[in-house]
């Protein structure tokens, strides 16, 4: 059946009862929720901790197609995004809304598995879908935006210091591999873990409390590639970078099927959603025992601005792309 | 110059300090503040009251286009209709994020004008904006998401109850002649408060405190016509609805411009963000005499399902349109 066959209200109806069946046993919330779907807006309790309050947008032919991702997989993405946010800012999620905007001609399974992606998502990491959008659009956009709450001790992009060693939780490039197989037509069984790391990424909010605990303060993730993301750091923190780039750890994955780009895919790829953090060396050596095997030392904070790329010589690397800018 | 030109972290640079320069002034939220703009999240730290969050999406050629909408509208009424399910809940708004998915030869201007409709109606009625997201797309899709706050006395869809009777908090149907006045392009100063109506209009945050303060329950605002609007609010509440033609204000221009269509602009034309609320009759007489002389009683709630319309008469009235749905 198509959406333009059941109409706006038709649609919603059928979410609500997806999102009540599928989500009755996660009731996992601190936070209880007084009004979920069906009203103006979702009310809760509030509690005297900190909130938390990000939104992402995915765009059809931009973020993603339906050559490389399914509707099960870009319901899970969609909110593993937002999720990845919140970790980064030390945060548990909470609650969240979906706004689809989806042209009729498609079907309402469809926008089912996407809820069941969602859900799946939420089941593992926590949060709950409490409200949303549904708007006719000719191309498929999806904007989540998500509630978490922490303690006082926020995790900043803004706190890297002169000294600080850089680090990520994990390895890098996977989800860049995953979509080369993707786009040309060479997943298989075999490279399942590859496509997966592209179509579901995991939010590293558990890592990111290990982070916390052990005195770190300076995190983001890592989403639109290592130098955007940590561009952003030392610009907010006044403070420049310099990644080793024989430290950065390459999925060993997507060095087995692209031994040529998998560098590359590790410092541009973007989407692999590991954390990158920063702080003092003797607190990240305790936190990294805590952490993945694959997770490690990649740079330093230096005085002054921008990022420099060295070679295990010191010998600065030139840099052939600079991350994901869809405008330029 | 082009988005194209200074591509998205240029982009979301200049937003963020036009929103610090624009916004300087508006620190309002009883919430503190911790981080805003440029980090993975927003935090304020939390209140022990009720926390609402809603979303809304307005997507190109579906619910605008810039034949009848200008880009500092488009701000105001993209926060307005979020800061309207705030209002119909009860609450205040406070924080909200601003997603922007935006075709790269659009003017950096226009973004900026944008964002200054939208901190103009901050301005007027709270609200701040503390992230968001810039994507690249094909065509417009703005989706706005706000957190309010409110003690625990809500206004819910479903607390309608029979024998309530069902009000306005003003006239309707000058949305929809502003916009057939835009369509015909005879806008002109003379029925520019039409144009208004549709561009900018104006949550109804006050009256909302009001219909609370007199005890009212069952509130929510008229967006996608009275008709849709209303029937949510009885499928919710499990009862029927009798509204009387005759009784429905018209807004008086409305009838000026448009003597034969200004009727059924009322009932079905939608976007005129006035409040609905259902209580019973000595609540509501109390309440009515301290909201705009507009208001008025339009029907009552009955035992059964669906809505009913009748003329002065009794004698039930056809409906010629029920509201908007953009998929069917």
């Amino acid at each position: 059946m198509l959406i333009s066959e059941i109409g706006e209200n038709g649609l919603i109806q059928q979410i609500n009862s997806w999102l009540t069946e599928l989500d009755h046993d996660s009731d996992f919330s601190s936070l209880p929720l007084f009004v979920g779907l069906g009203d103006d807006a979702a009310a809760w309790e509030s509690s005297s901790q900190m909130t938390l309050l990000t939104t992402d947008t995915l765009v059809e032919d931009v973020h993603f197609n339906f050559e490389t991702m399914n509707w099960y997989s870009l319901g899970w993405k969609s909110l593993a995004v937002n999720m990845s946010d919140i970790a980064a800012m030390g945060g548990d999620p909470q609650y969240a809304t979906v706004s689809l905007a989806l042209p009729g001609d498609i079907n309402v399974e469809d926008v089912h598995s996407f809820y069941r992606g969602a859900i799946d998502l939420s089941r593992k990491y926590g949060g709950k879908i409490v409200g949303g959008d549904v708007v006719k659009s000719q191309l498929v956009v999806i904007t989540v935006s998500m509630i978490g709450i922490t303690n006082k001790q926020l995790l900043l992009m803004s706190s890297a210091n002169e000294g600080d060693v850089i680090c990520v939780t994990g390895s890098l490039g996977g989800s860049a591999a995953g979509l080369k197989l993707l786009l040309s037509e060479t997943a298989s069984n075999d490279n399942k873990e590859l496509v997966i790391l592209h179509q579901q990424p995991n939010p590293r909010i558990a890592d990111a409390k290990i982070i916390k605990q052990n005195g770190i303060k300076c995190v983001t993730d890592l989403s639109d590639g290592l130098f955007v993301d940590l561009l952003r750091v030392i610009q907010s923190s006044g403070v420049g970078a310099v990644i080793y780039s024989d430290s950065v750890p390459v999925n060993h994955l997507a060095k087995k099927y692209f031994p040529d780009d998998a560098q590359e895919m590790a410092l541009n790829g973007g989407e692999d959603y590991e954390l990158l953090f920063c702080g003092p060396v003797d607190l990240v050596n305790e936190t990294l025992k805590k952490l993945s095997p694959d997770s490690a030392i990649i740079g330093k904070i230096v005085n002054g601005s921008g990022v420099k790329l060295v070679d295990s010589f010191g010998i600065p690397v030139e840099l052939l792309n600079f991350g994901w800018d869809h405008f330029q």
